[in-house]
Protein backbone atom coordinates (compact mmCIF):
# COMPACT_ATOMS: atom_id res chain seq x y z
CA UNK A 1 0.00 0.00 0.00
CA UNK A 2 1.40 3.26 -0.82
CA UNK A 3 0.18 6.54 1.05
CA UNK A 4 0.89 9.66 -0.50
CA UNK A 5 0.21 12.10 2.13
CA UNK A 6 -2.81 12.77 5.33
CA UNK A 7 -5.70 13.85 3.57
CA UNK A 8 -7.32 15.12 6.48
CA UNK A 9 -7.85 14.75 10.11
CA UNK A 10 -11.45 14.52 11.83
CA UNK A 11 -12.16 16.35 15.12
CA UNK A 12 -15.53 15.73 16.49
CA UNK A 13 -17.10 18.82 17.81
CA UNK A 14 -20.42 19.62 19.86
CA UNK A 15 -21.67 22.21 17.59
CA UNK A 16 -19.96 23.72 14.17
CA UNK A 17 -21.85 27.07 14.79
CA UNK A 18 -19.41 27.51 17.72
CA UNK A 19 -16.22 25.69 16.55
CA UNK A 20 -15.90 26.89 12.77
CA UNK A 21 -15.52 30.61 14.22
CA UNK A 22 -13.60 29.62 16.49
CA UNK A 23 -11.02 27.51 14.36
CA UNK A 24 -11.23 30.74 12.06
CA UNK A 25 -10.34 32.49 14.62
CA UNK A 26 -7.69 30.86 16.57
CA UNK A 27 -5.56 29.43 13.59
CA UNK A 28 -6.48 32.12 10.64
CA UNK A 29 -7.48 29.37 8.42
CA UNK A 30 -10.75 29.64 6.43
CA UNK A 31 -13.56 27.15 6.45
CA UNK A 32 -14.17 26.92 2.68
CA UNK A 33 -17.34 24.39 2.65
CA UNK A 34 -19.44 22.85 4.90
CA UNK A 35 -21.26 19.65 3.96
CA UNK A 36 -23.92 17.21 5.85
CA UNK A 37 -22.90 13.39 4.86
CA UNK A 38 -26.18 11.62 5.89
CA UNK A 39 -24.74 8.08 6.05
CA UNK A 40 -22.26 9.07 8.53
CA UNK A 41 -25.38 10.88 10.64
CA UNK A 42 -22.16 13.72 10.53
CA UNK A 43 -22.27 17.73 8.91
CA UNK A 44 -18.93 18.23 7.95
CA UNK A 45 -17.11 21.38 8.01
CA UNK A 46 -13.72 22.10 6.01
CA UNK A 47 -10.20 23.95 6.80
CA UNK A 48 -7.29 23.60 4.15
CA UNK A 49 -3.88 23.82 6.21
CA UNK A 50 -0.65 22.48 3.55
CA UNK A 51 -1.91 19.48 1.89
CA UNK A 52 -4.24 18.22 4.90
CA UNK A 53 -7.70 19.10 5.46
CA UNK A 54 -9.07 19.49 8.89
CA UNK A 55 -12.54 17.93 9.03
CA UNK A 56 -14.68 19.28 11.69
CA UNK A 57 -17.55 16.51 12.62
CA UNK A 58 -20.96 17.66 14.23
CA UNK A 59 -23.43 14.71 15.42
CA UNK A 60 -26.90 15.09 13.42
CA UNK A 61 -27.95 11.83 15.42
CA UNK A 62 -26.92 10.91 18.91
CA UNK A 63 -26.71 7.54 17.72
CA UNK A 64 -24.27 8.10 15.13
CA UNK A 65 -20.41 7.65 15.61
CA UNK A 66 -19.74 11.05 16.26
CA UNK A 67 -22.55 11.13 18.31
CA UNK A 68 -21.76 7.97 20.53
CA UNK A 69 -17.86 9.63 20.57
CA UNK A 70 -18.68 13.15 21.69
CA UNK A 71 -21.12 11.34 24.60
CA UNK A 72 -17.84 9.13 25.57
CA UNK A 73 -15.44 11.41 25.66
CA UNK A 74 -16.26 14.57 24.68
CA UNK A 75 -15.08 16.83 21.95
CA UNK A 76 -11.49 15.98 19.95
CA UNK A 77 -9.44 14.30 17.56
CA UNK A 78 -11.86 11.49 16.09
CA UNK A 79 -9.57 10.04 13.02
CA UNK A 80 -6.77 9.94 10.84
CA UNK A 81 -7.45 9.67 7.21
CA UNK A 82 -4.41 8.64 4.31
CA UNK A 83 -4.67 9.39 0.80
CA UNK A 84 -3.77 6.12 -0.88
CA UNK A 85 -2.48 5.70 -4.43
CA UNK A 86 -3.66 2.58 -4.56
CA UNK A 87 -6.97 2.57 -4.12
CA UNK A 88 -9.27 2.48 -1.19
CA UNK A 89 -10.43 -1.26 -2.14
CA UNK A 90 -7.01 -2.77 -3.15
CA UNK A 91 -5.32 -1.05 0.06
CA UNK A 92 -8.13 -2.52 1.84
CA UNK A 93 -8.20 -5.83 0.90
CA UNK A 94 -3.91 -6.00 1.32
CA UNK A 95 -4.66 -4.90 5.03
CA UNK A 96 -7.30 -7.47 5.64
CA UNK A 97 -5.06 -10.08 4.22
CA UNK A 98 -2.09 -8.66 6.64
CA UNK A 99 -4.89 -9.29 9.41
CA UNK A 100 -6.10 -5.74 10.23
CA UNK A 101 -9.71 -5.35 11.16
CA UNK A 102 -11.57 -3.61 8.99
CA UNK A 103 -15.01 -1.63 9.81
CA UNK A 104 -15.55 -1.32 5.98
CA UNK A 105 -14.63 -3.70 3.59
CA UNK A 106 -15.81 -2.24 0.30
CA UNK A 107 -14.96 1.48 0.15
CA UNK A 108 -18.03 3.81 0.59
CA UNK A 109 -19.07 7.73 -0.73
CA UNK A 110 -17.57 9.87 2.20
CA UNK A 111 -17.29 13.62 2.22
CA UNK A 112 -15.79 16.22 -0.93
CA UNK A 113 -16.73 13.38 -3.33
CA UNK A 114 -14.03 10.95 -2.04
CA UNK A 115 -13.97 7.11 -1.84
CA UNK A 116 -13.40 6.23 1.63
CA UNK A 117 -12.71 2.88 3.92
CA UNK A 118 -12.21 3.00 7.60
CA UNK A 119 -10.31 0.76 9.57
CA UNK A 120 -10.76 -0.32 13.19
CA UNK A 121 -9.38 1.10 16.26
CA UNK A 122 -9.10 -1.54 17.94
CA UNK A 123 -6.65 -3.24 15.55
CA UNK A 124 -4.82 -0.15 14.89
CA UNK A 125 -3.11 0.72 18.33
CA UNK A 126 -6.49 2.38 19.15
CA UNK A 127 -5.99 5.04 16.47
CA UNK A 128 -9.38 5.37 13.92
CA UNK A 129 -7.45 5.68 10.35
CA UNK A 130 -9.45 6.23 7.33
CA UNK A 131 -8.33 5.77 3.81
CA UNK A 132 -9.26 7.60 1.11
CA UNK A 133 -8.96 8.09 -2.69
CA UNK A 134 -10.17 11.05 -4.82
CA UNK A 135 -12.07 9.03 -8.21
CA UNK A 136 -11.96 12.42 -9.62
CA UNK A 137 -7.96 12.72 -9.68
CA UNK A 138 -5.57 10.72 -11.98
CA UNK A 139 -3.95 7.69 -10.23
CA UNK B 1 -0.86 33.80 13.01
CA UNK B 2 0.08 32.09 10.17
CA UNK B 3 0.41 28.61 9.90
CA UNK B 4 2.04 26.70 6.82
CA UNK B 5 1.11 22.98 7.56
CA UNK B 6 0.79 20.18 9.82
CA UNK B 7 3.88 19.28 11.33
CA UNK B 8 3.24 16.49 13.28
CA UNK B 9 0.44 14.35 14.84
CA UNK B 10 1.71 12.75 18.29
CA UNK B 11 0.21 9.30 18.74
CA UNK B 12 0.35 7.79 22.59
CA UNK B 13 1.42 4.08 22.87
CA UNK B 14 2.30 1.81 25.40
CA UNK B 15 5.55 0.47 23.35
CA UNK B 16 7.46 1.99 20.26
CA UNK B 17 8.90 -1.89 20.21
CA UNK B 18 5.46 -3.01 19.22
CA UNK B 19 4.58 -0.15 17.59
CA UNK B 20 6.92 0.81 15.13
CA UNK B 21 6.76 -2.31 12.61
CA UNK B 22 3.49 -2.29 12.92
CA UNK B 23 3.34 1.25 11.63
CA UNK B 24 5.96 0.05 8.77
CA UNK B 25 3.89 -3.11 8.21
CA UNK B 26 0.47 -1.42 8.37
CA UNK B 27 1.09 2.09 6.37
CA UNK B 28 4.44 1.06 4.98
CA UNK B 29 6.04 3.82 6.15
CA UNK B 30 9.72 3.67 7.46
CA UNK B 31 10.59 5.00 10.48
CA UNK B 32 13.89 7.39 10.12
CA UNK B 33 14.10 8.31 14.05
CA UNK B 34 14.10 7.47 17.65
CA UNK B 35 14.82 10.01 20.07
CA UNK B 36 13.73 10.67 23.81
CA UNK B 37 12.53 13.28 25.23
CA UNK B 38 13.37 13.60 28.98
CA UNK B 39 11.70 17.26 29.27
CA UNK B 40 8.41 15.20 28.18
CA UNK B 41 9.16 11.94 29.56
CA UNK B 42 8.83 10.12 26.50
CA UNK B 43 10.53 8.33 23.75
CA UNK B 44 9.50 9.52 20.00
CA UNK B 45 9.82 7.59 16.81
CA UNK B 46 9.10 9.37 13.92
CA UNK B 47 7.43 8.38 10.08
CA UNK B 48 7.39 10.90 7.34
CA UNK B 49 3.92 10.96 5.34
CA UNK B 50 4.12 14.09 2.79
CA UNK B 51 4.44 17.34 4.53
CA UNK B 52 3.55 15.59 7.83
CA UNK B 53 5.29 13.35 10.39
CA UNK B 54 3.51 10.84 12.58
CA UNK B 55 5.38 10.67 16.39
CA UNK B 56 4.93 7.65 18.38
CA UNK B 57 5.25 8.63 21.66
CA UNK B 58 5.96 6.04 24.51
CA UNK B 59 6.33 7.07 28.04
CA UNK B 60 8.87 6.80 29.83
CA UNK B 61 7.43 7.81 33.20
CA UNK B 62 4.21 6.89 34.38
CA UNK B 63 3.73 10.56 35.83
CA UNK B 64 4.38 12.11 32.73
CA UNK B 65 1.51 13.34 30.17
CA UNK B 66 1.80 10.56 28.10
CA UNK B 67 1.75 8.31 30.87
CA UNK B 68 -1.05 9.56 32.06
CA UNK B 69 -3.03 10.02 29.10
CA UNK B 70 -2.68 6.03 28.22
CA UNK B 71 -3.58 5.14 31.74
CA UNK B 72 -6.66 7.55 31.18
CA UNK B 73 -7.73 6.72 28.02
CA UNK B 74 -5.45 4.35 26.37
CA UNK B 75 -3.31 4.54 23.19
CA UNK B 76 -4.44 6.77 20.78
CA UNK B 77 -4.22 10.33 18.84
CA UNK B 78 -2.68 12.37 21.82
CA UNK B 79 -2.18 16.20 19.67
CA UNK B 80 -2.16 17.85 16.85
CA UNK B 81 1.30 19.96 15.57
CA UNK B 82 1.25 23.00 13.71
CA UNK B 83 4.26 24.49 11.80
CA UNK B 84 4.07 28.88 12.92
CA UNK B 85 5.40 30.95 9.95
CA UNK B 86 5.53 33.87 12.45
CA UNK B 87 7.93 32.12 15.34
CA UNK B 88 5.94 29.88 18.00
CA UNK B 89 6.75 33.17 20.90
CA UNK B 90 4.88 35.12 18.62
CA UNK B 91 2.20 33.02 17.93
CA UNK B 92 1.59 32.06 21.90
CA UNK B 93 1.53 35.61 22.63
CA UNK B 94 -1.33 36.29 19.88
CA UNK B 95 -3.29 33.30 21.20
CA UNK B 96 -3.01 34.06 24.69
CA UNK B 97 -3.92 37.76 23.55
CA UNK B 98 -7.44 35.87 22.33
CA UNK B 99 -8.01 34.33 25.89
CA UNK B 100 -6.85 30.89 24.46
CA UNK B 101 -5.18 29.29 27.51
CA UNK B 102 -1.73 28.17 27.02
CA UNK B 103 0.47 25.58 28.79
CA UNK B 104 3.36 26.97 27.62
CA UNK B 105 3.74 30.89 27.74
CA UNK B 106 7.16 30.94 26.20
CA UNK B 107 8.53 28.05 23.56
CA UNK B 108 10.60 24.63 24.73
CA UNK B 109 12.28 22.50 23.52
CA UNK B 110 11.13 19.46 21.67
CA UNK B 111 12.11 16.25 19.79
CA UNK B 112 14.11 17.05 16.04
CA UNK B 113 15.55 20.36 17.21
CA UNK B 114 11.98 22.20 17.02
CA UNK B 115 10.95 25.30 19.30
CA UNK B 116 7.68 24.03 20.46
CA UNK B 117 4.35 25.42 22.57
CA UNK B 118 1.42 23.43 23.96
CA UNK B 119 -2.16 25.55 23.87
CA UNK B 120 -4.62 23.97 26.39
CA UNK B 121 -7.43 21.18 25.34
CA UNK B 122 -9.48 22.80 27.77
CA UNK B 123 -9.17 26.45 25.35
CA UNK B 124 -9.00 24.62 21.98
CA UNK B 125 -12.34 22.08 22.02
CA UNK B 126 -10.57 19.31 23.33
CA UNK B 127 -7.61 19.56 20.83
CA UNK B 128 -4.79 19.26 22.68
CA UNK B 129 -3.02 21.74 19.94
CA UNK B 130 1.09 22.25 19.77
CA UNK B 131 2.78 25.31 17.80
CA UNK B 132 6.07 24.34 16.19
CA UNK B 133 9.33 26.10 14.71
CA UNK B 134 12.38 25.04 13.11
CA UNK B 135 14.68 27.26 14.10
CA UNK B 136 17.29 26.24 11.25
CA UNK B 137 14.75 26.77 8.48
CA UNK B 138 14.46 30.40 7.22
CA UNK B 139 11.81 32.19 8.14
Amino acid sequence: MKLSHIEHIGIAVKSLETAIPFYEEMLGLKCYSVEEVADQKVKTAFFKIGQTKIELLESTDPEGAIGKFIENKGEGIHHIAFSTEDGVQKSLDELAEKGIRLIDKAPRNGAEGLRIGFLHPKSTLGVLTELCENPNENK
